[in-house]
């Protein structure tokens, strides 16, 4: 295969984890153009170098550009990052498409399985691109937005079918504070990434019920165990959910105020409706979909996964908090491991 | 074997864990007693029913009694739990054995490795006691004592060789809100809870140096895989360090303003010397002294363990917690997994 070699990147998509990603690569020594999907959130970027709406008060380096025009975003950049909410994913690929460079490298940074289909972001990229799944990489980590925008030390990992694509991806985003570990294990990183805001809504739950770290580690504890349960079965291995992109990103999820999902969670606990919380913010929590997708991944592939389905019951109204965590706690004792 | 048959339990030693989990044994329908090394809070229990020392606010269960008499504590007890400083257990033994009824069952609460000779508190009782090792148990989890003492619900790992033990001390010890699982895995349990508490020292540094979550996550799970590394490499079950007693206990501990071991790094991360840490405190840290033996079994069984290593140069005053942190940052970008 033909290696990058060019220095711009367009990450498509404006959210707060494509914008301090953004910051990462710039830091990195590339040329950015980041796509916003809303005119005001690029002329903001370019004027004021902020994202006002989704990471304020962040100054954002001067080798960040942001466009409305994904054809303006994509021409010459050679890696073209994909940052938009995974259920809209294949509705957008057909804007970008065509104006994507000839053997240009995909990186995913979405969190989440389709509904429907069933299929991982980088499969919905395969697929809807016709792209060799040797030149699509997926991005997972312990990183909350806000600190990397920071510049705080962070690792993550960058995983490729492809190593030596891996590889020439790592170069592109290894910054002073960002360190990423190459690996092929697409899959693992992407169950991982998914299931862990499943996991983050469940522990925002029993927070906001007012359950204490004891409750929240067990929690993590068994939700890692699911995740690894069904990505074995689909062929992750093993080592990448006790890594970074499994455990490290569950537990940095899971800990931190500043997560999303676990927000979301922690305002179920306290009694308001998805749609009351739907209504209070305009910031995405892919859990509360993915929830649903990986139920159903789940039970095609005859694998149990309890958290899962009681998040999913709770969002669909059908189960409150409060009955959730019982039947966590009713459980019969037993052996851990069976 | 014979089963235990009474309700009589002796918990030896009156720390905050001790006292918390006679909470936890006095729900469950056991009379307790608990030998406390100092008279005044033996008196402080009996009369106000109240540790004031290690667990202030926490009214305790009239079916807990406090003496400082070893003898006392010990009489009809057929369950002896040990709740001492691990580094204080092989001078404390012979102090408890004679009055010990036979065919008792031993459970540690205890989590560290004893300095020198490099044995685990199981293997301590079983040599100085001449104990067989299927009547000695270890019970390990994510338990955060005053969590534990507020009965907010929590799972717990009870491990012993023999099976039949594990499965009547899990009875013994079954409360609402205390939910043990049997495992026969009692190394795996106790380098888990041995080597946590050195991770949550790395993590309080952290903490006290600014860093944020994303760090703290990927120490977590740093800290996990060179856990499971010596364990395993020891005999232990994989899946024990990425359950309740390994992973869970490690997220409690790393996540919990309430941990000792925490609070400890943290001062060190702020500025503070072992030295005045240990002035300004009575509460012991095990990762203070557990850092050092875990070092050596270690180096012993030629396992590479960084963080580790690194917060024992720091405890021994010959690294800065800003070195450590740096060398942590500073290693080469390389494959996740190797």
């Amino acid at each position: 295969m033909s290696e990058p070699v060019g220095n711009k990147v367009a990450v498509l998509g404006a959210g707060s984890w494509g914008t301090a990603f953004s910051i990462v690569l710039a830091d990195a020594g590339n040329e950015v153009s980041i796509w916003a999907r809303r005119e005001e959130v690029a002329e903001a970027i370019n004027d004021g170098h902020e994202n006002t709406d989704y990471l304020p008060g962040i100054e954002l380096p001067h080798a960040i550009r942001s466009t409305h025009d994904p054809e303006e975003a994509l021409a010459g950049a050679d890696v073209v990052v994909l940052a938009v909410p995974s259920q809209s994913l294949r509705q957008n690929l057909p804007t970008f498409l065509p104006h994507v460079q000839p053997d240009a490298v995909f990186v995913s940074l979405m969190k989440g399985v389709e509904l429907g289909t069933l299929k991982r972001m980088t499969e919905v990229i395969e697929e809807v691109g016709d792209i060799r799944s040797d030149r699509i990489a997926v991005v997972s980590g312990p990183n909350l937005a806000r600190e990397i925008a920071r510049r705080e030390p962070a690792a993550s990992v960058v995983a490729c079918a492809d190593d030596d694509v891996a590889t020439i991806l790592q170069k592109r985003m290894h910054s002073q504070a960002f360190r990423p570990y190459t690996s092929i294990d697409v899959l693992g990183c992407e169950l991982g990434g998914a299931y862990k805001n499943v996991v983050a809504l469940c522990v925002g739950m029993a927070v906001g019920l007012g359950f204490g770290d004891n409750t929240t580690a067990s929690l993590i504890t068994r939700g890692l165990a699911e995740t690894a349960r069904l990505a074995m079965r689909l062929g992750a291995n093993p080592l990448t959910l006790m890594g970074l992109a499994g455990l490290g990103d569950l537990v940095a999820t899971c800990s931190s105020p500043l997560s999303r999902n676990r927000t979301f969670g922690e305002k179920l606990g306290q009694g308001m409706t998805v749609e009351e919380i739907y209504a209070s913010t305009r910031q995405v929590a892919e859990g509360a979909k993915s929830c649903s997708s990986l139920r159903a991944l789940a039970a095609k592939n005859g694998v149990e996964c309890p958290i899962v389905d009681s998040v999913d019951e709770v969002v669909q109204g059908r189960m409150t908090t409060s009955q959730m965590m019982e039947s966590f706690i009713a459980r019969n004792p037993k052996p851990e491991i069976e």
